[in-house]
C-alpha cells in the first residue's frame, strides 16, 4: 500500500523558519519510508477559508490514500479538537475549525476521529504548536497503518466544523459569485463554477461589475490567446470562473481582492 | 535505472499556491516511486530567458537521465508545442519556447518528441496548466520506462524554438558582456565566461562601465577574501563572470539590474 | 540503517535561486537512495547566529544519525574551515564558524574532522560554493556508510569555533533576555529558557520593559486563549519564553526586532 506513505502538507506557515522542517524530522523520525509532498504553505496567515479551497483544487490530483496534514490553526491549544478525517478517498488531518469543509463536501465523510490518545503525541506536546506535536507523529503513524480508529476516538459525522459558503449566482442574464482566490500571477478566481459559461460562444464580452466600477473582458479559452495585457474570463484550471489578465495581474489592474463581490453580464 | 527515476522541477510559479503541489500529486499519482526535486520556482513570471540561464548553470549536477520538468510558459493553451527534448545526458520537457535553447547547445540533441499523445495527459486537459495536465504526468511516465518516442511524435531537431543570445565580447583590453542573472545576495552573474578573467593576477583593479557611471572593483578569487562591502569581481559558482559586494548587494550598490550591458576595464 | 540516509538542509540561500536545487542535484548523483529535507533557507543571510538558533529548535525532531548540511557562510573560500561535526546522536556538515555552537553544547561532541580530502568534492572545487562543492557530496558520501574519519582530518575539540551567547537573567523579580528570534508570524522568541515562567500563575500579568518603553503582556498557556488582539507572553514551541499577539504581530505592535534587549517584570 505505497499510497498510504504519502504525506501532503498544507499550512499557512511559509517557509521563512524552521516549523515546517521540523514537523518532516517528526514525521521521519516515526517512518522513515514516508513519502512528504508540501502541497502549499503560503496560504495568508489564519485564512482558514483559503486554505479551505487551496485543499479543494488540489486533493484529487494526489493518488487514493494521500493523508493531508493540514495546519492552518488560529486556536491551537484551546477547545478546537485536532481530528482526522477520512473521506471516500483521502484521509486528512488537522484542526477541526472549517479547513475541510469542501474536501468533505465533495469526498463524502466516511469517519472522523477526535485526536486525544497521548500514545501518538510528541511529548511533552506543546499547547502551541500542534502541527509538530500532534498533527505530524499522527499521519506518520497512519501512514505506518495504523487503523483510524486506534488513533483516537470516533466522533458523530456532524460534528465536523464547516465554514459557511456564500453561494454564486448563475441567473440566465448574469453571474454573481465572489473572488475567493487570487493566486501569484493575480489571476481572481471566483467561486462561480465554470460550467456557468459553457453556453456562451468564445470571444463574448463582457461586463465585469464591483461597486461602482465595470470592466470590460473577453471569453477566452486560454491566457495567451489573448493580446498581451488584455483582460479576459476564462474557466480557470481550478475548475472555476477565473478573471485573468494575458502576462499581467488582473488583481492589479481591476482592483479585485479576496472577497470581493462581482457581477458578470453579457456586454 | 534508479536515475530515471528522478524529476527535477523548475517554475515562475512561486511556492505561494498550490501549483507545484498538484503537480507532484500527479507524478506521485502515476510512479510513486519517482523522486522529485525542486529546482527552482522563484523565476521572475514569464522570464523564459533567466529560466534557461538557471536551467544551464544546474543540470550537469544531476545524476545522468534525471528527467527535467520545466514550466515558464506565457503560451500556455496557443500554438507553442509542448515537447520532450532528449539530449546526450539529460531529459527536458516543457513548452517550446526556447526554454532549452541553453542545454540544447551544451549537452547536444539527440532526440525531440512532440507531447500529443492524449494517452498520457490528465483528463480532461485543461488549456490553461499544462504544467499539471502534460507535463506532470508525461515526466511521471517517462520515469517508469516508457520510451520517449512512445510519449508522442518525432519532430526536427531544428524546429527547436531557441532565444537569441547576445554575445560578449572578449577583447585584450576590455571585455563587455550583460548582466543575465542577479541572484537572491545581489550578486550579479554576467554572460562573459570565466576564462575571460584567468589572464589578470588577483587583486587588479577594474572599472566596471555602465551608461555614464563608473565601479572599482578588485579581482578576487572569493567573496570573503575582500572587506566586508567591497566591490569585486569573480568567476562566481555558475562559470562566469560576477560582480559582487562581500556580505552586500552589488546590485543594489551598482544599481545593476538584468539586462543592464556593462563594459569591463582594467583600471 | 534508513537513518543515515537522511540529509536535512539549512541555509540563507532563500528559495529562489537554483542553490538548494543543485545542492540536491549532487547529492542525488552520489547517493541516489538519499532522503533530503528542508529544514530552512529563509534564514537572513549571513545571520550565523539566527541559523545556530534554529538549528538548536529543530535537530532534535529528526532520527538519530540525520545529518545536517549547514550553509550560512559568509567567509566561503577563506580561511575558515569546513567541518564535519558528530555530536552523540547527529552529524553536522558546515563552515566551522559557530552556526554549530547551540547544538555541539548541548548534544555533546564526540568527533570533528577537517574537510580536505579533494577526493569526496565536486571538481573543479569552485572557492565561492562550497555547499554544492564540498558540504554537499561529503553529506552525499557520508549517507553511503563513509566513516567521518575516511573524509578528512581529525580535528581538536576545542577548535570548534562558538558564537558567544548573552546570558539570560532569572532573578526572582524580574527575567532579561535578548529577543532571538522573530518568526513570520510575528513571534519574539527570546533567549529566557521556558522554566522561567513556572512559578507565576496563568493570566499573570507582565511588564515588558525596552528602552523607555513598557508594554503589558498577560501569561498564557496559548495563542488562542487570548482575545484576538491580545498581547501575551509563554512558553513557545521553541522552549523559550515568547512575546506575542493572539492572531497578530508581536513584533509590528511592540516594535521589537531581533536583537533587542528586554526586561520582564510582574506587573
Amino acid at each position: 500500500m505505497i499510497e498510504r506513505r504519502i504525506i501532503a502538507i498544507l499550512t499557512d506557515f511559509s517557509l521563512r523558519d524552521n516549523y515546517i522542517g521540523v514537523m518532516k524530522g517528526v514525521i521521519l523520525s516515526i517512518n522513515p519510508r514516508a513519502i512528504i509532498v508540501d502541497l502549499a504553505h503560503g496560504v495568508p496567515k489564519f485564512n482558514i477559508r483559503k486554505g479551505a479551497f487551496l485543499l479543494l483544487s488540489a486533493y484529487k490530483y494526489f493518488p487514493k490514500n494521500t493523508i493531508f496534514l493540514c495546519v492552518i490553526d488560529p486556536g491551537v491549544g484551546t477547545g478546537r479538537e485536532g481530528i482526522l478525517l477520512k473521506t471516500k478517498n483521502y484521509y486528512f488531518i488537522g484542526p477541526n475549525n472549517g479547513l475541510f469543509t469542501f474536501v468533505a463536501q465533495e469526498d463524502g465523510i466516511v469517519q472522523i476521529i477526535k485526536l486525544r490518545n497521548e500514545k501518538f503525541f510528541v511529548k511533552p506536546a506543546s499547547k502551541t504548536f500542534h502541527g509538530r506535536d500532534i498533527f505530524a507523529p499522527v499521519s506518520a503513524y497512519l501512514s505506518l497503518g495504523f487503523k483510524p480508529e486506534e488513533l483516537g476516538r470516533v466522533m458523530s459525522l456532524n460534528e465536523l466544523h464547516r465554514i459557511e459558503i456564500m453561494e454564486p449566482v448563475i441567473h440566465h442574464d448574469y453571474l454573481e459569485g465572489e473572488i475567493i482566490y487570487v493566486d501569484d500571477f493575480g489571476n481572481c478566481v471566483t467561486n462561480i463554477p465554470g460550467s456557468a459559461l459553457s453556453s456562451y460562444k468564445k470571444d463574448s464580452v463582457f461586463w465585469v461589475l464591483r461597486e461602482d466600477k465595470r470592466y470590460v473582458v473577453r471569453l477566452s479559452e486560454t491566457y495567451g490567446s489573448a493580446e498581451k495585457g488584455e483582460g479576459i474570463i476564462l474557466v480557470g484550471s481550478h475548475g472555476f470562473v477565473e478573471i485573468a489578465v494575458n502576462q499581467g495581474s488582473a488583481a492589479q489592474r481591476y482592483g479585485l481582492k479576496e472577497g470581493a463581490r462581482i457581477r458578470i453580464e453579457l456586454g
